[in-house]
């Protein structure tokens, strides 16, 4: 690409990526929703899923530690308190551990990541550097995948709650709150993309940054496949289901 | 330093550092204090300041991207907005402005930071690195000069006012906010610092990362004195006094 697109050019482009490479599409979600997944394969899921959401508020400080922009960053930090929570609001994780709890699952176990999938660790961990080395509109552009979170997280709640008696409401809280928090945040970085990706440079960087986002959910899914569905090779030292 | 020292005997050191080599003692503090500066010295130095006041959100976000532990990030964050401001609260770096603009610096030139002395720069970058690539008890070791800030921002508040007819009441509110602020953090850090450093290496740590923060504010005030006092040699680009 070397001509400089409009900023409506831009989203779409953004938009057709996420149509094209998004999590939503990947087999496992469609085992997950569907109700095809035994007890310990969605523990093995949430169980990885830890390490990402664990992750986030890093991510969200590795955008502010090279952020020399005051307003960007008192815009960004709710991101940061989201998860980890202030005060008397829990936050994301805290939100997440109790859909761990909920299945089963040791919270001392789940919080070391000592079960977790190499590979989980690995894509999560180059989201963070990612978010710290690359251009500041480039660490911003890598949160887009929000713009596509609330669709599969309708389906997730229904589909989950649906089709799995060891899911119940209470558990599923942590996507219901992202229902109104991931469009907000990502309304915001998507102007924010389009208002300071003005080069074909800055833009392509941009919509690289969604690209590799998406790789980087992706490849979290493609573990958990490999591992827990088919063929089904656990790597050693990682969570092992009970009732597999 | 081969044997391990209690928590007690580390904070004895770590407050000799303090004694030893705080900027409290430096030359360029005496005279900034005691009235000797003139009001482009002064500006100089709030200029050149403003470099490290700006970073420090920066570098507490760097501290929170490779913080695995919810808890000490929940605890670190207000220092961000203590800063950065949040809501209706206008934090430090405006209060800071405040300062500038009183002194009649313009406010988008301070910002820039293209008036700064090179080895300003330097310094402030170095601290935040340091915080993103040192142990995490080395990086929350680094804040630890707070222990001693009180008392010189407390001869500063007195010093300046009495002594220059530019500096009211009202541009030293950075100053008396930070009288409650600095020692609530500077405690919670030295208890972190005592209760986390448990082998002699990591206390070793903690004792050169709060003599490496000596050196970042230590090499500021040298740079000053260079440039704006004597022999007063300032690099082409810094900031140059109309009156000086």
């Amino acid at each position: 690409m070397t001509k400089i697109l409009s900023p409506e050019e831009l989203e779409e482009e953004l938009r057709a990526i996420g149509a094209a490479q998004y999590h939503d599409k990947h087999p496992f979600h469609k085992l997950l929703h569907g109700g095809k997944l035994n007890k310990g394969q969605v523990q093995a899921w949430a169980l990885n899923r830890y390490c990402y959401q664990s992750a986030v508020p890093r991510k969200d400080a590795a955008l502010m530690s090279r952020c020399h922009d005051r307003d960007l960053r008192r815009e960004w930090i709710h991101r940061i308190t989201d998860h980890d929570g202030q005060g008397d609001e829990e936050g994301g994780i805290e939100r997440w551990l109790v859909l761990t709890d909920g299945l089963g699952l040791d919270r001392d176990y789940v919080i070391s990541r000592k079960g977790a999938l190499p590979e989980t660790v690995f894509a999560v961990e180059a989201y963070v550097n990612f978010v710290r080395d690359k251009t500041l509109v480039e660490a911003v552009a890598s949160s887009l995948t929000e713009l596509f979170a609330p669709s599969i997280h309708k389906e997730r709640i229904s589909g989950m709650l649906e089709n799995y008696d060891f899911i119940s409401d209470d558990v599923m809280a942590y996507f219901k709150r992202r229902l109104t928090q991931a469009p907000r945040d990502a309304n915001f970085a998507l102007e924010y993309c389009k208002q300071n990706a003005r080069t074909p440079e800055a833009q392509q960087g941009v919509l690289d940054a969604l690209r590799f986002k998406t790789h980087v959910l992706w490849a979290q899914l493609d573990a958990l496949y490999l591992a827990y569905v088919d063929p089904g090779m656990i790597p050693p030292g990682a969570f092992v289901p009970d009732a597999a």
